[in-house]
């Protein structure tokens, strides 16, 4: 895919969120330790954290294979939650509105360290939007949270396609009127640069090597040739010249 | 309306962009004028600005009516300048490539003096997003240009529905999880404020007398009992307390 990248024919990065910008676990981890201290219940909070996130990808399913009509990414989180809620134990314990604050804390999770000042460094050329399977309110709070500028906040809500439905990405592009190479999409996980090098875009993969931890096996190393491979928003700019 | 009102009930700003924002007519006249001094043609351009912008409403009559799928303002912008070239003589001598600039001059329209410290300190307190008729590809570009910063660009092409169709409003208070009394709509037209109103929304009318030049006759007061009068984006934010 690398042959022939040029980054002035670039217009726009797209950038997936969830791992490549923010910190989800750490974030996720801390909020469900204080939960757990507010309500007075105990549980494995890693654990936890590790299984909400891996309900993520199956709670998608029914809603890209059709099967469900849209539903944003809020409430399948709370979906997620509720059947955690029986699993450690704490089902009935804590109030309904305990768990829509915890719900929402995947609205204040942290940017890795790079992240502010490669964004304001590639914003000097670049349209900077988000390509990312969480809900606009969920990305408006967050971006305030952790001081992210983005021109658009775009991706599956406004395209009402989860990625990796191919839809998820033109409709992105589209929103923007540019043509699919015209839009490099960065990412830290290989499937999701996949999905988008098959429709055109250009791709950029930064490794996120702790994203899932200490113990981190996937997505540590580019899985094709991608048209730039990296470690950092600040390398990111560095690569692409700005 | 104002009954009752209080600033802190209120999560987002939603904002109309053209005349509420930004000077469209000082700077389409501008760029019409450069446009005409390039190509060698000659015209009123102060006439032909204004049956441009004269053309806008009628040109989403259909697609509000649903006589017509979703198009976008880019789009209705060059049909109605195809019209005008006609009507002012020039058909036939300027290129495609000099009409789709022309048509792009949407895209590089000039803040009124108060919107960038306004929008700053306003932003400090709320969330602050557009409710606009321009598509999102044109938002962005006018925002880069002019200086503008949103949490999320929302408005007609996010809900595929032109102001003042329900949807329009309804819809962009759902992307941000908020009921229509969190939402203040900031409008300097009485009719997209009396919209927002009958829907819940909160308003703030803000004064632009000279969007339609040196005789405007409409919308120099409110026609309405408007939560907010002001005329300017700093006053806006001392009657907010922010």
């Amino acid at each position: 895919m690398n042959t022939s990248f040029e980054p002035d024919q670039v217009r726009a990065l797209t950038f997936d969120v969830f791992g490549t910008v923010v910190d989800w676990r750490g974030s996720i981890i801390r909020e469900a330790q204080a939960f757990g201290a507010r309500n007075g219940v105990t549980a494995d909070w890693v654990a936890f954290t590790d299984q909400w996130r891996g309900m993520y990808q199956p709670s998608m399913h029914a809603v890209r294979s059709g099967k469900r009509p849209w539903t944003k990414l809020d409430d399948l989180h709370r979906e997620s939650l509720e059947t955690l809620c029986e699993r450690f134990g704490f089902a009935g314990k804590v109030s309904e509105r305990d768990l829509d604050d915890l719900t929402r804390a995947w609205h204040r999770l942290a940017p890795w360290p790079d992240v502010v000042p490669g964004l304001e460094r590639l914003r000097r050329r670049y349209v900077l939007v988000t390509l990312s399977n969480g809900n606009v309110s969920l990305l408006v709070n967050l971006s305030r949270f952790a001081g992210l500028r983005w021109d658009a906040v775009l991706g599956a809500e406004p395209t009402r396609h989860y990625k990796p439905v191919s839809e998820a990405y033109l409709g992105t592009a589209r929103f923007l009127d540019l043509q699919p190479p015209q839009c490099l999409m960065v990412a830290a996980h290989n499937d999701d640069l996949i999905s988008a090098a098959s429709l055109g875009f250009r791709t950029a993969f930064v490794a996120r090597p702790t994203e899932y931890g200490p113990h981190q096996q996937t997505d540590l190393r580019p899985a094709a040739d991608f048209d730039i491979v990296t470690d950092s928003f600040q390398r990111l700019a560095e690569q692409l010249g700005v």
